[in-house]
């Protein structure tokens, strides 16, 4: 049995005590196993504060966003291989595997161009020069400067390789070295992943555990970051944790995630924005079996439309192959592990004792090519709430998987954004109609409680890549139970991984210092 | 006895239970009480989320900038009133109490001018549109939006008209109603301003909690932000609070900062320059007796200069005459409070054990008219570390009094650097040279510790206000210890109270919502 090793402080260790399995959700099948501990964590963290920082302080933002192009290379030269990993290791479909894969190598390759377009300096520059004395020579300028500590990366389970690569890249054209902890389930792609980086960057630049993350944040100090993805409750004991209460670590948290959809009043299924809003609530509640944090949970239609909404939902949902993930034949695998099956089911459960059934039951299936009781399966479930703003367990309880609600509504964009906001913060929400002063109006009142308003319509529906995909250039967070944290955005997501200073002093010196 | 009332849902409430005094701390007369409690929290939230929060969403940028014009003016327009209380209740000289409300009046005309700029919209825009489809039809915008919620501002005891004032101006413009709890200790200023400010604003815009905060932090709900200016024990427990974590509420904090200020080796004491570091630390040192976040406490001095820096430093602080700082020839008053003497006697007692003394002994001082045995005074304290990086002490607990300490150097910017680095971030440092490539190697090294960089130099010597001083435009926050918020630095200071959101759409549809 293959045991994964971790690469840390310049070697690669298999750890030691108990050992962890890691398996195909397909089938149970063990593939490979990690080591429950006894990797040497200080001397990681010193080789990255060590090595890791002189090797990236000597690097201009171009130059490190050339490493990121070598990277996503790496990724993309291994594309079959980590396919073959993700459909194995992760219960993906080759299409779920691509989304992940080929979004890690997108989000690299956006980084290299931002690296270069940065080009040779040390110090982002923060706005314009502000005259703060009584004439222009006392001046102020804001500057965004490189932390000096270790960008600790704790990456969540659903997706192995644009998890880790997203994350990377802003660190690394940022300038702070990693250390990454991949979750331990579907580490296979993380791990190949490491394999594939080692070569292409500088000593002490990027590390990875594979495991349990066991007392990895005792090692934070003085300068460091943490970006988490993953549950409210891990969160919750990440900000209590006394090392970055003590430290004044910086904490960036992509959390629970309830994201809503909302028809206007305006559409006709039959038209272009109505299909748009059909299919990606389909592609989401199917496309990684649902196990994206971005995936629309709630949906809100007009009263008029709600019937046909459940109609087309059944209709196509029907068509959906659900079993082994390796055949052709599957459009959606299995969920990731025995606990998220579990959670997806109790999820359901406390769902259905509010809603009624539309589709799915409670997620029985038979699935495809699996041998009898095996494999951690959840068919697609839709409910519908009749009242949905009351429906408290359709807004405060994420289930991760193949799993959303419908309901009605009187067309109102208030009512609309009120359905956004009543989620407690989402990383996306999205709108379909095409009457602009609806979606104005939505816009103002939904804004402040998401982190990306996808705004689906005829014009864009032809290349709308949907609003569960989080783009390199747009920001990726959201505020409340979504943990308040911002991720990508092209130059934005760079900032977590810099200090904001404000330089005051003589004009001139201050303008020879950011160029 | 004046009970001083708070400004809640709508009246004036006067709380119940015990009763705190308010002292003349270079006295330690009587000047008024607080009750303990007795308040109805609940109706306070509920007030700025209904009448608070409808005004406030009824208002543009430029009318809510407008606003805080007209605060300014009420500021302005009480100066002579408010100078007299902050001298008998905060222990500040007349030009004290000037820095502090001629501050607060300062920062809201510059939000109203702010607020005026940004006009007649309703979101901000966030950069420029950004293509993320295939054709430029399919678009990405960032803005940021006014959160749906309530802004608590926990202000300090030094700054009761800056502090009141800098939070609200940013909070106003933004668009958040408001309910501050100024501290406790030096609150007849902010009662005052609570009382100017009523009639200005409209219902529910701004609240003040004068007094204990009791239950205040248990009403926090979704979308509500915190910003806590004091010691980092309080913000630890912010930090964990339940409802806080519970309610993703958003939490900017500015703590500890032990700042630092560095003379380059190219500089001669005689010159403008030299001069400049000297006033500075002298300002930082008597300036409201020390009590500024913002005041220099460690100072790097080249070898060759040490002895030269210790004598100036003891004759300009001999001349610096101590006591009620109600007299026209005192200079420095006491410091605000019982508990914060015997914070600043341990903390120099601590430094003691570490260092050598320069001036002041421990801080017995005879205070000019005063009665024996009365009021709050420590006299200005400096202690000599003879290997300062390896002092402790130095670095690690901040004195809130007129206590600073000088230690050597080589010279070399990578130690000046590491000098302001080895406090663990701070809300600003600055640095005295004339050679560019000395500040520039300086700033490339110290900006990831701190929130602004002040760089002294012979040009700009004439109109500099110090680093002292906390400007509108300037970012007012700092990394690490220093809490890691980030608070003015003009349109910057408005983020807090507002979420940014990336808008995902057809380039037409979104280019109509920003403008």
């Amino acid at each position: 049995m293959q045991l994964l090793a971790s690469s840390l402080a310049g070697a690669w260790s298999a750890g030691s005590g108990s050992r962890l399995p890691l398996v195909n959700p397909a089938t149970e099948e063990v593939l490979a196993e990690v080591a429950s501990g006894g990797h040497d964590l200080a001397a990681a963290f010193r080789h990255a504060r060590t090595a890791g920082a002189r090797e990236l302080a000597g690097l201009s933002f171009a130059e490190r966003g050339a490493l990121c192009g070598a990277l996503a290379k790496a990724v993309s030269g291994a594309r079959e291989e980590l396919l073959a990993l993700a459909i194995a290791n992760g219960g993906n479909t080759r299409g779920d595997g691509k989304f992940d894969i080929d979004g890690g190598a997108l989000t690299l390759s956006h980084y290299a161009e931002l690296g270069a377009r940065l080009g040779t300096g040390r110090l982002l520059g923060d706005g314009e020069p502000i005259q703060v004395g009584r004439t222009a020579r006392m001046a102020g300028q804001h500057v965004w400067a490189t932390r000096r500590g270790v960008a600790v990366h704790i990456n969540a389970f659903n997706f192995p390789a644009w998890g880790l690569c997203e994350k990377l890249a802003c660190a690394l054209v940022a300038g702070m070295p990693v250390i990454a902890k991949p979750a331990t389930a579907t580490a296979l792609v993380a791990h190949r992943l490491a394999q594939l980086f080692e070569p292409v960057l500088p000593p002490g630049v990027l590390q990875v555990l594979i495991g349990p993350a066991g007392a990895l944040l005792d090692q934070l100090g003085d300068g460091d970051v943490v970006a988490f993805t993953g549950g409210s409750a891990t969160a919750h004991t990440l900000r209590a944790h006394p090392r970055i209460a003590a430290h004044g670590v910086r904490l960036n948290v992509e959390a629970d995630s309830l994201n809503a959809a909302v028809l206007g009043p305006d559409v006709e299924l039959g038209g272009e924005t109505g299909a748009l809003l059909l299919a990606d609530v389909v592609r989401d509640m199917t496309q990684k079996t649902g196990q994206k944090c971005t995936a629309i949970r709630r949906v809100l239609v007009p009263q008029a439309r709600l019937a046909e909404v459940k109609d087309a939902l059944r209709e196509r949902l029907a068509a959906i192959a659900v079993g082994d993930p390796a055949r052709d034949d599957v459009r959606m695998g299995p969920v990731a592990t025995a606990q998220q099956l579990a959670d997806v089911r109790a999820g359901i459960a406390r769902l259905a004792a509010a809603t009624e059934e539309v589709f799915g039951g409670a997620g029985e299936i038979a699935p495809l090519g699996v041998a009898a009781g095996k494999g951690y399966f959840v068919g697609p479930v839709v409910r519908a709430a009749a009242r949905p703003m009351e429906c408290a367990p359709l807004h405060e309880h994420e289930i991760f998987g193949p799993v959303a609600t419908v309901g009605p509504y009187g067309g109102d964009a208030e009512t609309a954004a009120a359905f956004v906001a009543r989620g407690a913060g989402c990383l996306v929400s999205s709108a379909y109609s095409d009457d602009r002063d609806w979606v104005a109006s939505f816009v103002a009142a939904a804004a402040p409680w998401a982190g990306r308003l996808y705004l689906g319509s005829a014009k864009m529906a032809a290349q709308s890549p949907g609003p569960g995909t989080a783009l390199p250039a747009l920001l990726h967070g959201g505020p409340g139970r979504a943990g308040g944290g911002e991720e990508l955005g092209g130059e934005r997501g760079l900032h977590l991984y810099m200090q904001r200073c404000a330089l005051e002093g003589d004009a001139s010196v201050l303008k020879s210092l950011v160029g």
